[in-house]
């Protein structure tokens, strides 16, 4: 198995927390994410200073896609961003017009999806997928069992990367250890530990132990 | 049969352009949406200057929220949004965290949407949904027919305020006489006409001629 990436997901209400979250663990990371939250609420901006002061990382601008996906892909791309991630229920065409542009993709799996729906997405030559438990459903009481690593795993299967993302702190990375896990995407995480640079190391030495 | 409402989607590149349309045709709407594109690209900038300028039109932030609620909500009501939007695939928990919050939510119908969903949203106090033709599968050649209109019936039978979007002009507003529409969403067909408030116009008076 390969090792997993780490990715810091900004869902920062404004750039500035967002620039200096980065300033303290861009160094820890494989890839940045633009959160909905930050892209939401500061615009393309928020991509462009990213990728201006970290041209070196992968940048994902997590705009959750789910109409449009020409004119959207296009403005990410103008932006600065590498990737972007589109909603699971999002029409294929948009789906397809979105990937034509960037250079890579993520399907976000949020409601009632189906491995059928999967099956269409990789037809489309899409390769990546983010496992979610949902922030507001964790708010509520869900967690991480068996029935997600057990989806997780028959989407590794199907041949997709699988970015697992929700509630991750550092006590949950063993849950997957016997995944091929593509990336872990981890928010609050990370921008609330107490020294989240010390935080970010902890991570990489963890997930380098596990899949080394 | 009530007047439907007329609502302008700016789903602009930027906010200079969305204020010169608003500029020509704010007098004959009854909501502005602040588009996804709109949003994504500008921020909640685009929310602030658009309240500011028309206080007194409603003004729909078409975030399309898949996650997080309760911060997206706040954001978007910060910045003086009185309605939100929530793509049909968040989890419950994200739409009550939302709801809560706005004066008001709109689910947005993309993709496998079943009204086993839409009950479970009407349970939840939620009363306005927005029927698609998403702008991705009218590129690729779909169109309004029969089958969208008996599924528009069947959402206002069980209660709701359907809003209708997707590739309307005016020739299509005879379509929908037969149906207790709550608001036509119009983009590109007002935005894009050579006479925008000449178009919003002969809209509004045509609205008023069929369900007037």
């Amino acid at each position: 198995m390969n090792i997993p990436n780490l990715q810091i997901a900004l869902d920062n209400n404004n750039l500035e927390d967002a620039l200096l979250c980065l300033q303290e663990i861009a160094e820890y990371v494989d890839i940045i994410e633009a959160g909905t939250i930050l892209c939401l609420n500061e615009g393309m901006k928020a991509v462009k200073y990213i990728k201006t002061l970290y041209p070196d990382k992968i940048l994902l601008a997590d705009t959750k896609c789910a109409d449009a996906g020409k004119t959207v892909a296009n403005n990410c791309k103008l932006a600065g961003a590498d990737w972007m991630t589109v909603i699971c229920s999002a029409t294929l065409p948009t789906m397809k017009a979105a990937f034509d542009i960037m250079s890579d993709l993520q399907v976000e799996l949020y409601g009632d999806w189906t491995f059928e729906h999967a099956k269409s997405w990789y037809d489309l030559g899409i390769r990546q997928v983010v496992y979610h438990q949902s922030r507001d459903s964790l708010l509520s009481g869900g967690s991480w069992g068996e029935k997600d690593l057990n989806k997780i795993e028959k989407l590794i299967d199907m041949g997709f990367k699988v970015s697992v993302t929700g509630g991750l702190d550092y006590d949950k990375i063993d849950l997957f250890r016997n995944l091929d896990v593509y990336t872990f995407i981890v928010g609050r995480g990370l921008r609330e530990a107490d020294n989240p640079a010390e935080e970010a190391a902890k991570w990489k030495k963890r997930l380098e132990e596990i899949w080394g």
